[in-house]
């Protein structure tokens, strides 16, 4: 069997937002009890991550990382016609994941106990981002 | 229902190539609606992307970043038999992706409007990559 | 058809383990001959890589890259609760994979000659690491 559900994240420019309950509300619906959950971010400045989600310094500790490790502004690029944070979000984008593929357990998403899925916004300003999710199982 | 293709791509050197079209050739033959297609790259040297596929400098600008990023020749490589670019493309592989899976609903691939799938040479002479799809979907 | 097993792995602080024959041996199990099994590491501070399999060399020279690209103790971070190695060991996992799905064909992964599958501890010390394995097929 599969299902297919979806939801926009408006977003407020760079930064990660939590959409575990979002995914784990369609998992729900497809009652589920074991299979995989495949998560899709339609975009190319914008990714999915696993992380840490009980402290919120760990997500301000990365993106300082990454904003260091891809400087906006950089020489390096060309492709700068919609800003400077233009080509640094897709690097981001390239660097992180576009699918995650998250088994399914007992009727629920099986994370491990501090395992956070999050939508990972790379352009400074807000932007509106799409989400599937495909579930095949049983 | 499982279906499975595969192809080879025949590489110019250190690069990307759109395989969208090769992929989506492969789920068009398996007549799947709904589902999920899973593209895996053999290679450890070779890897998978998606990014955006308007604007070529955004290609050529993460090639330059990932040039800096993991220098060919760097002194902290001992991995060093088959010359300065080994090393760099197996970490540039590990930074990508060997496998992405990627929704199919309504008979297509469900990229978003700016997304393509990219098979990302690393080593600077040609070779040729083998890549797979297998689909399981209804 | 959907099967699942899962494992744990002992590791000795940080550093690469194959895991390729776990997860090998849970495929055999299944008798599952065509499909897809989607691997998933329950921590945000271990993760999965696709690694060259034939010379040690490759994954100590990774470590060292890895080492330099995210040092511990760097004063950017301060989540540091838990020693220098720890928010080190956050940023590794999301610049690598949680989630890897490897295709079954003939009744095998179908990894490439060199493609082995690794658990990759980033902390310093030894931790208790929870994978499982969910598949997908026929």
């Amino acid at each position: 069997m599969i299902h297919r559900g979806e939801f926009v994240v408006g977003t407020n420019g760079r930064g990660t937002r939590e959409i575990t309950d979002e995914v784990a509300r369609i998992v729900a619906k497809s009652r589920t009890s074991i299979g995989v959950a495949t998560v899709w971010c339609h975009h190319t400045s914008a990714s999915l991550i696993i992380c840490e989600n009980a402290d919120s310094a760990v997500r301000r500790d990365l993106e300082a990382f990454f904003a260091r490790l891809v400087p906006d502004g950089d020489r390096l690029f060309t492709h700068t016609a919609e800003g400077d944070d233009d080509m640094p979000a897709h690097v981001r984008t390239v660097l992180t994941q576009t699918s995650i593929a998250i088994p399914i357990h007992e009727s629920r998403l099986e994370l491990g106990t501090w395992q956070g899925l999050y939508l990972w916004e790379h352009r400074t300003s807000p932007h509106r981002r799409r989400v599937s999710v495909t579930i095949v199982g049983e």
